[in-house]
């Protein structure tokens, strides 16, 4: 982690895209208890930051020690959403992933990940009732699901009722963004990851990059949850006022999915132990890193989402290499 | 682009294949200035040139950037037809794609690839219904839609609705046939995808390979749009009279569903920014390189249309390295 | 093609196998003039000779030249068989596949070959109508059938109405087997592909390996028909009497759907304008081969009928090596 | 083989993994015949002793040869638990697999792997009635099929009529710790793989690591039984009161679905001939090793049980090459 003196926060925005070239950083030898020590707002986040976040598996862990990730997601014409979350879940660490979909929607999760448990909502087609919650580590919900009247009182009933942070993601986040005030209720610690638009919509206008990144550090702090923004560069503001920018991804994951399989590996983090803090981050990271490592058998027009959630794991690799 | 002074049309004809062995074009030192400047009617359309069609993507690009596509195709015991063009156009830089197919259908593309979208056709079986246009930067119609009396009519309304230029390949270029009045309706710039076999129907007889590419141009000069002629050395005429002849593909492409993978490919790029022109020749281009290069673990017998789709990235990525 | 002087039909029974090492065969330096022509009612088929069977594809093919498969097979519980034979067709240089199937097996075909194309049978169970047979280059009927009342009836009608040679597998065997007099009215030049078990009965009584030999070429002679007794050396018996014994495959390939995807490589060999003699031979030979190239990457434990389908490419390719 | 005075068994009880390093095993140059005469109840089971198991196969060998497996699981939300056992036991040598599930369940096993049968249960959701035994060479119930009832009973029923040694398995297992006196029903030699969990149910209180081995030597010894209790080191006891601990394995594996493959591995051992000492034994080192191999392409966190399954060629392959 480098605090941002060491680079600048500016390099990183996209309104000055077009003037500012690759950034490299370089050495300049600053005392390492200097950096350590310094309590700086904006780190930009590298690997070996990420490789210490990263657990080592005890060997007598068990799929129990790994936690039941519940993947609320998915809608008619968008049940796709729900599979690539949940298979990045599963990607990701998590012991056990049940998806919570509208009957239709089943069949395409059992067909394409044998892996999953699949728990049925009342509606054939979309999110309105929720499942026993008792029984899950770690949820996530919002990619495909929609905004009917049913879901949004779905989406708040899971917000009243959850006991642990949950992760919000594509229409969550457009549906709180039309009843701002839910955001005051979430679960502390919950994790928000829009991208620019839906963030836009969050924050109840359109801000200039700059601008997002200060809004972004408010609301985390007055809600006291993480706010993973989505972009280029993508930033992550803690409840404390910290932010953490990305160094991993490419132009190539501007496409559909990306986001679904972002909140996944959120997701089976969460289950798998590690905190809001190190679950956003580290996800965040890895998620940036698959779609670099995906890239090598693809191009940046080619590159889907499940090449990337199929780069998880040597993501995750990536970094017992790190010094 | 070599002006087809440097070769000869005629080498590029079936029709005497027998006679004409491999044919390579020697460098004789023509000057770079002439090539440009001759307003050459036939261009050789090689690496070279499709390198430099290729757009860098922005790091600050984002999943909007890249458009929404819908794809139109897909009737009762077609339905694989949908899904190859609209994965392949998935593969070719679309941002969103959205495959709009009877409820059949549906379920076929939601198993098969999670980050499609899936729009239901008012009808079970085909094509009968049109989805809201102004959601879409792109649209291609024809890969497995039958010629029923309803998709007729369907079709019709879409050229009369749509306001950006389509894609048209297979069956709406059959029932383009049997409606000829229909030509001068289409959007400036569409792109019509023909293979021998449709041309000649659209042409209204059966011609040699050398009065079929006369013909092409003229209905393209006539229509204002493009006419992609499918064959050995595919044919690209422009509204302007020029043509381009196809240098990548190989016999093994002689497969169901190739035909479905190039539209979808024209259709992604066009999607992702690319004009009209430049998205008919890149494709054309692409999708012969992504044969090619799939024929490295395959063979003319065994090679289908997945294998290509499959190796689109590749194909792009072969541009990366084009001096 | 050796014949059999060089090597001994005694070494390819099973019978003897416990006794019977590994056989290498050794040139004696036969003047190849008198290979040639010597009329061997044996021989033995090597790579040479499936290398010069195969087919050069003239640049200027295209889908219609390779033709339009027609499969017939799945039943209830046993529509996999269907899709091992269309696919190992379609991967096997067919231009078109249509696979005919009741319409409860019409999902999994689409779900698992976006290439296929698909026709319902009345049936929603199994195989009791007939497609328009005009339509078709090649057809094959029997994986999975099954043996129903009506599945009988509709066999015994295919038979009657095919005008070209028919592929006959599996169940479509047992019933020719319970309706011996059948077999004078198969299309001249149709192909048998039975196992051991499906030839005993076709042949009336349980035979050694030796006794099986001599009533296939008894059948194939007296029927005007093509049988392919599968087994670790299969035997393939021509019309005229002459026997080939192939030189590949391996025990691994002990396992379900091998035998469905033989027959689709023999319909897409058909199809794509090979006699019923080289489609036949060349299929034995190259089945085995992909059965032996999926090997490396597999156990004979762990074969699998879709391994073996996904190394038919290598196993043609292989062929263009062969001196 | 190495009889357990060579290591300590304590060296593998998860209640010591915090004091306890790496193992390694030294030669001390112990005499052969030693170790080969020396009764050890406990023993350390490695690649040498599971190569001696695996069986070469005869060239003259055919799928009936390998037998008819049948694969009894899922339910309604868990129907992957059937597809993942019923893969892995094809992918593990048996020459058929038929999976009895419920109707809503058999679609998925038919779009996911066509080599496989699928036989309906009368039930729409889940397992209640039996299929005809007599047609199989080897049976597993459990995986998925949760715990209602018509299940109960239709577990039952299958024990009293089962006339070969069965493989039981986590909801079955369940039931069984529900169900105590059906243990001594059990068909002799039947294999039992519970998890620790499912252990603890069985033995009817929570145990320790230590304890729980010797509770699993006792019930093995009073009902004739194998019983697999998995862990990191996983321990098979046998009938006569030995017990072999496994060498293969990671922590990667705590992961969904791991359970239902190393079910299917031994139950497609059973069906291809291997005693059922033979069958467990090998299927927990391949199942181990499988997941080993696995790992290289991925890491702890997104391996997942098919990525187990798709490496059982290659762990049968690594007993080759033991010395």
């Amino acid at each position: 982690m480098l605090p941002f003196q060491l680079t600048i926060l500016l390099f990183f925005l996209s309104e000055i895209e077009s003037v500012v070239g690759a950034v490299h950083i370089l050495d300049i030898a600053l005392h390492p208890d200097f950096i350590q020590n310094t309590e700086a707002v904006f780190n930009y986040f590298v690997a070996g930051e990420a490789a210490t976040m990263r657990k080592t598996r005890p060997v007598y862990s068990h799929k129990g020690t790994y936690g039941h990730a519940l993947v609320i997601g998915g809608a008619h014409g968008k049940w796709g959403a729900a599979l690539l979350a949940s298979r990045a879940c599963l990607r990701s660490g998590a012991g056990l992933v049940t998806a919570h979909v509208g009957a239709e929607g089943a069949p395409f999760l059992h067909n394409t990940m044998p892996e999953l448990m699949v728990h049925h909502d009342k509606s054939n087609s979309h999110f309105t009732t929720l499942p026993d919650l008792s029984e899950y580590d770690a949820i996530c919900v919002g990619p495909g699901i929609g905004q009917s009247e049913e879901t949004v009182r779905a989406l708040k009933l899971l917000i009243q009722e959850a006991k642990i942070p949950l992760v919000l993601d594509a229409d969550a986040l457009n549906i709180l963004a039309d009843n701002p005030t839910w955001l005051a209720f979430l679960p502390k610690d919950s994790i928000l990851t829009p991208h620019p638009g839906e963030f836009s919509r969050l924050a109840g206008s359109k801000l200039s990059h700059f601008e997002s990144i200060e809004k972004q550090r408010e609301i985390s702090q007055k809600n006291g949850i993480y706010i993973l923004l989505k972009g280029a560069h993508s930033s992550l503001s803690f409840p404390d006022g910290r932010v953490l920018i990305n160094s991993t991804g490419n132009p190539g994951m501007a496409s559909a999915g990306m986001g679904d399989s972002l909140t996944g590996i959120i997701t089976g983090l969460l289950a798998s132990q590690y905190s809001p803090l190190e679950a956003a981050a580290l996800a965040m990271f890895v998620h940036g890193r698959a779609g670099d490592l995906a890239l090598k058998n693809h191009s940046v027009e080619s590159l889907i989402a499940s090449d990337l959630i199929e780069n998880i794991g040597n993501a995750f690799e990536s970094l017992s290499h790190v010094k």
